[in-house]
């Protein structure tokens, strides 16, 4: 089957999608071609659309189709939660009763991947601040050296600002069982410790 | 970010694929988005392209861009390996030494599924068979109720021509452990012990 040059170029394609290998691309190619033709017409268009129509909300850095994301226009940013990725955004909002707004940094400071402070969304961070008057910038990066450096980073630009900044508690997860949890996870847990 | 129109459009194409759930397919979408747009209407394209060139070859059955695949116009049809779906040809032809013509089914004899013979590709085989005076037919479908039925099926109706059909060998796999290989598997493969 080699020899099927349209069949190889959409493999290919699919191999392109995080986590696909081969044989799942082939898997997934094999499908299309089952599909009805309609179908594959809505699936090429899904993708065009998507690329073209959503672009970055000019407030807080995530996916939107419009200027301002629909978010931005129904939170007020008293309080703003400030994650690395657009995914991480999805993530927060399984949390149904927050109410403020989000920020997106698009990456963390991170020297590994010559990333610094200026390469990420802390500028238009600050301006947001400054602007609405936020009360409070929760840090929801993610808890590891690039995400606690990005927090530090930014909690200590916003001093000035007179902002309260907090970050996203640390420890073991729920359901967790004690023996199979890291001792990375365990010795912060023992760290940051609460009164009962 | 449940309103986004554009993305959850491409997030359901996904879905349609085999084995991607909601969130795989939300995974894939935010890919895409981070695509360069020239790759994103090339993987477009690709789907067009694959659903529109790819048809049946009218000799084998399998998928192919031309009439008659590259397939049948290179093996002669002298051993014919007969399979059920066209990923069972790919499946067969890891094994780099048979040169022979494959035949594709479309499907097994299965009253489950409401697929009797006319719902198959049998005529086409026979015809085959006739044409290219075939010397033996391999079954190679299945290993299961629905791929037995049909090899004894088409077994029984080339007895008249004089071919020889012969069925895949069945047993246990190589490298199984025995502790873990199921009975009818076992069973089958006393049934059908070789002798040493």
């Amino acid at each position: 089957m080699g020899y099927i040059d349209s069949l190889n170029k959409l493999t290919n394609s699919f191999r392109a999608l995080p986590g696909v290998g081969f044989k799942t691309a082939q898997r997934y190619a094999y499908s299309v071609l089952n599909m009805e033709e309609e179908d594959v017409k809505t699936f090429a268009d899904s993708l065009i659309n998507a690329k073209q129509k959503i672009k970055f909300c000019s407030e807080c850095g995530n996916f939107s189709e419009s200027e301002v994301c629909e978010s931005c226009l129904k939170n007020n940013a008293e309080i703003i939660c400030v994650v690395a990725e657009p995914k991480d955004v999805l993530a927060m909002e399984k949390i149904k009763n927050f109410n403020g707004a989000y920020h997106v940094l698009h990456g963390c400071i991170n020297p590994l991947e010559h990333k610094g402070p200026d390469d990420i969304r802390i500028k238009e961070l600050i301006k947001r601040v400054q602007k609405y008057k936020t009360k409070e910038v929760i840090m929801a990066t993610n808890p590891d050296v690039a995400g606690d450096t990005t927090a530090y980073y930014i909690a200590e630009l916003l001093k000035p600002f007179g902002v309260k900044v907090t970050r996203l508690a640390q420890g073991v997860a729920m359901g967790t069982d004690l023996e199979y949890a890291d001792e990375v996870t365990l010795s912060r847990a023992m760290e940051l410790r609460n009164n009962l």
